[in-house]
């Protein structure tokens, strides 16, 4: 049963470091990879992440961390991957393990640049991973609520019910309430999309439109959503519900946000290369923009917004004019 | 022609003067009745209103100022109202004027507590007027944004198009831009609704639920508004345009929103008749939110956030208890 199922979390960030947190409400024992030496030893002897979410206390007799990417999916059955969709082909590179048996949950919401995939047809071309071994944790969910143990929603992505319930089971808490969901594709582009959505938000507030013009994008932002995921993969689903529409609203107002923050930035006139620099995070909209815009060069969805955002990031275009004549196009 | 048709706007709140701002972009005379005698006189001479969103300067040359509400209504043919809908009803039992071939655009977005009816119907049921000769005006519109000319989107909405158009190019400049629409009933309801979902938004806060819940609580409010508006009057809408999530979005994230603080303040443990002391303005939403619950005993729709706004504020429930329980029915 799954009760004896074990679980792996990939990644040191803030989103893993917040995953493992709600792990251990439910768990004795979590392994947790990181390839940050010294982050782990700093877990061990201080009961923290240094880098991420330092509020959080582990109580490290339930952890079991590693470096060795390998020995963490050797050891589990369900792998939850939460590292920037851009370091993801690195860190696989490493990996020697076989992925057969495994359960691959991706909670990381990006466009992996080398191959221009979302991460679950990442695993499915690269590692022949059977869709129905792949899942997909989506929010609306920041992380630093998280730490707070403020109540979040969780939509758990599977085509195969019983893995969605066993990951489920294991996230909730008095503070974490999970919904499964057989939409993997949608859940999963929906939550690439809503970071492109996020720059543009952001973009917007740099440039000095107000809140007004926030609720418009977002009002259009949705519909362009729901036009470009139906274009994927046409299924029977409320683009309200809290894994599309709330994602992209916890995204695109909120102040955590690094879409936003990198989005705000380029409308304020840095270049996009110097706002990337000056943010130490990974704006995951940035890759996502560019992904979004060739796959629409297929799919061929009405998509304003995320050709407004690719104009201004890929192709230098002035953020002002692109936007000036965005207007003209939302209603 | 539209051409020579006069305006008249009938209030002098924030969003009455707002809108008389937006008729000043096109429009040599303007018809604006106000209650207060002493804000007339203040105009006049100052020219701005002394009581709302000062920093908008009139040509008063522009102006017809009246106190007299039945002068008002004998010189114009459209005639917007945009006073709370608290003070409509008494207003109304000033008017003498036939309402005979005017064309009646409500600005209001409330329920007139007296009759318990939305704005539109009111005038059809207590002035014969003709559905054809009522619209209305919504957002998502801050009238504090439209003083700083930031672009905003509004929808006017009449069963006549000819009517909707005449409204939407008067009100439209550089920084407004209009979208008509047929569903006049929809996006009448939409607009009193969203008040009460503001108000929920704010309780939200005041008892700390952070972000990722408000995501949440948005997404689930606009598949609620939806249910509701369709049991209401069924017809072809997107309950993502502009007119409905937008609405909703811009009042129930917006500092600027009235409802929102009244529901903060709930939130955080006023009583709801201090919390209404404390503030000048008047919350929509909290008349909206029994009227909406009374009207769901019909139409029977699923209503949870709303009955939670009602328990909360009608039976002096406790808001942090009935948050709770609201929380189990959210997805």
């Amino acid at each position: 049963m799954s009760n004896d199922k074990k679980f792996a979390v990939i990644g040191g960030g803030s989103w893993a470091t917040a995953i493992v947190k709600m792990l251990c409400e439910n768990l004795s024992e979590i392994v947790w990879y990181m390839r940050n030496e010294n982050a782990i030893q700093h877990i061990l002897e201080n009961n923290h992440n240094p880098n991420y979410l330092e509020a959080i206390e582990f109580d490290v007799n339930q952890l079991r961390l590693t470096k060795d990417i390998n020995e963490a999916v050797r050891s589990a059955d369900y792998l939850i991957f939460a590292i920037p969709s851009a370091f993801l082909y690195e860190e696989l590179e490493n990996l020697t393990e076989s992925l057969d048996n495994k359960i691959i949950v991706s909670a990381i919401k990006g466009i992996i640049p080398e191959t221009g995939l979302i991460v679950g047809k990442h695993f499915q071309e690269t590692y022949n991973v059977p869709l129905e071994n792949i899942g997909v944790i989506t929010g609306p969910c920041h992380a630093e609520e998280v730490a707070l143990e403020r109540l979040s929603y969780l939509t758990i992505a599977c085509s195969n019910e019983e893995n969605a319930c066993a990951v489920a089971k294991k996230l909730s808490s008095h503070y974490i309430k999970c919904k499964i969901s057989d939409d993997i594709i949608g859940t999963e582009y929906a939550a690439v999309l809503k970071n492109i959505y996020s720059v543009a938000a952001g973009i917007a507030h740099g440039l000095g439109y107000g809140d007004n013009f926030q609720a418009v994008l977002m009002s259009n932002a949705i519909r362009e959503m729901d036009g470009f995921i139906n274009k994927v993969y046409d299924t029977e689903r409320n683009i309200n519900d809290s894994a599309y529409l709330g994602d992209l609203l916890v995204t695109g107002y909120s102040v955590f946000s690094r879409n936003r923050t990198f989005g705000s930035m380029v409308g304020k006139g840095y270049t996009v290369k110097s706002a990337q620099m000056e943010m130490r995070m990974v704006a995951e909209g940035y890759y996502a923009a560019k992904c979004a815009f060739l796959m629409n060069k297929v799919i061929n969805a009405e998509t304003p917004i995320i050709d407004t955002v690719y104009n201004i990031l890929y192709l230098g275009r002035n953020p002002k004019k692109e936007f000036k004549k965005l207007t003209e196009k939302l209603n």
